[in-house]
């Protein structure tokens, strides 16, 4: 990497860190060239603008989620030990996004639910990326005879995303210390409806994780 | 009401209208003034501060929620049915809220998670106090014979806000139509899985919501 590279990471990580505890909205080039020592015009340089520095900001937490929660579940064999694996990674997100605010993803989606353009348009396509893995990971868990051919494949990554959603409000806001536990057990819940009667059981143990 | 209180009512009114969609983050004393064509001072005397006014939006929102939500649901008979109305009515409550950006608490826990204060404080009380209304319908449906003995209705109060926040990230984000049937058949779902062997049936009519 060159310094301008290093650079921009460094000013990406920063704009990052700001966004997942003030939101899009509390990152400002203002204030991210006086937490760099940087000037506004050097900052332009790098970012382009302030449109575009919030695109890049989504995708580098896009970046990192792949990273910490994509990749290393696609160890584990297709089928339910894999969407297992996927949740077990999910859970560590938050540490392993490197960034102070629990979900970035969380926080952006209510954020900009409401605001239209490219940040928007960026994190709408992320996350239905994320839930069409989560649905094809069950359709194969369907073609290894784990679950029942009538499920419905998105629809339990619709389920299991409120399932996420829900332990991570549980968790951030609600400092819930039953969090996890619950999540976990909605989770047992959901692949216990989807199974076919006579499947192998699976667990979500460290190796899988 | 004297000419005081209903100036106090515009203001809050038009401060959640802001908030619901810009965050309240986005609301100001100095962009509720210019909204209003109220003088800054003239603002302060009614809301005494920035932080009054945070704690007092929330107030608002948990007001309307209230009317809107809890009590009509209060008229469904206790257990099974009564639980059925509270979803039901909050499916409906992005559009009896008043508010332009949906709903508001969901917009107001991914903000205040990370920020400490009175607004925060007031906002975990009215969460807390509408899943423990949740949980205790499910108590009272097991009481009634609806629902199985066994089963954790504060656990059941986690899930079903799970499936409430999915529906609103998929409706509000993803502008999915099919948002409020998937969220339809999780709750389906999980009131099968709570359901009593032999228990009576029902359905979530018009007559029940």
């Amino acid at each position: 990497m060159g310094k301008g590279e290093l650079t921009r990471q460094a000013i990406l990580d920063r704009a990052a860190q700001i966004a997942s505890v003030d939101g899009l909205r509390g990152l400002t080039i203002g204030r991210l060239a006086d937490e760099l020592s940087l000037s506004k015009s050097g900052l332009f340089a790098h970012v382009g603008s302030k449109e575009g520095l919030e695109v890049m900001v989504v995708e580098l937490a896009g970046e990192r989620f792949v990273e910490a929660v994509v990749k290393p579940a696609l160890q584990a064999p297709r089928g339910e030990p894999r969407l297992r694996a996927i949740f077990e990674r999910w859970l560590l997100w938050p540490k392993l996004s490197q960034l102070p605010g629990g979900c970035f993803f969380v926080a952006a989606a209510a954020e900009l639910d409401d605001r239209p353009g490219p940040a928007r348009d960026r994190l709408v396509a992320l996350q239905r990326d994320w839930l069409d893995h989560i649905a094809n990971t069950a359709r194969a868990a369907i073609r290894e005879n784990h679950f029942r051919k009538e499920i419905d494949s998105e629809g339990l990554a619709h389920d299991l995303y409120g399932i996420m959603l829900a332990c991570h409000h549980a968790s951030r806001l609600l400092e819930d210390p039953k969090a996890v536990s619950r999540a976990r057990g909605a989770f047992e819940r959901l692949v216990e409806w989807a199974r076919r009667p006579g499947a192998p059981r699976f667990s979500s143990g460290p190796g899988v994780a």
